[in-house]
């Protein structure tokens, strides 16, 4: 893994937790982004290093709304750069690694992207990220 | 918050960890710190810009052995890092959000810290750091 890219914070409310992180973090969002394909609306903060991405549901099906529903809001997820995300997926998947993902898919910030599925890493799931 | 310092996970057994985390990450732990007031031994992980932290507790009183009876493995806290540690915490805690340390407290790698109460802060439990 290169570096840490972000950080995804799933969340109930968009515009309040915008409010409460901009606070936490003093800075504001710098952008919204809606993923239709997953029924999620993201939001960015850059700090420092790092963004923190949140993440609200924009319907039931949602994979957000499934995560709070069953542990709450919190940190959903931490994406690490990878420089080749087949290859990537590819060693992971060969060192024992579930992927969720058979092949990488598209995701938010112009990124294809892959999951690791937490009973296989610590319960932390693992995003990997090339940016396209 | 002036970066992101480390992301802080509760793990079981240190040395299971400690193989699985190198595999996922690609990189080895580069060092071992007890925090024997907290009952907690942590091992580190650089990865690009950020450290990897991960915590396992040393007797059943530890606040992280209580975490993973609760909460199971995974993410704990994320530690930001601030330049003046008694500021910023007067700062959040003007701004409304709760502190569980009234003053800053020795921290593992040598840094002064504090945390904020995940209630107040969308469930994620957030440290603030300063290097000593």
């Amino acid at each position: 893994m290169k570096k840490l890219e972000h950080i995804g914070i799933a969340v109930k409310d968009l515009d309040a937790a915008e409010l409460l992180y901009s606070k936490l973090l003093n800075t504001n969002s710098y952008k919204r982004e809606l993923v239709e394909s997953e029924g999620v609306i993201t939001s960015f903060f850059m700090v420092g290093n790092v963004k923190i991405e949140l993440l609200a549901a924009t319907n039931s099906e949602s994979p957000i709304a499934k995560f709070i529903e069953k542990k709450g809001e919190g940190i959903h997820h931490l994406a690490f750069e990878v420089e080749d995300i087949q290859k990537a997926l590819h060693e992971k998947k060969e060192a024992g690694f579930i992927a969720i993902n058979g092949t990488p898919k598209e995701g938010a910030d112009n990124k294809s992207i892959a999951f690791l599925h937490p009973k296989s890493t610590g319960s932390v799931l693992v995003e990997m990220c090339q940016e396209n």
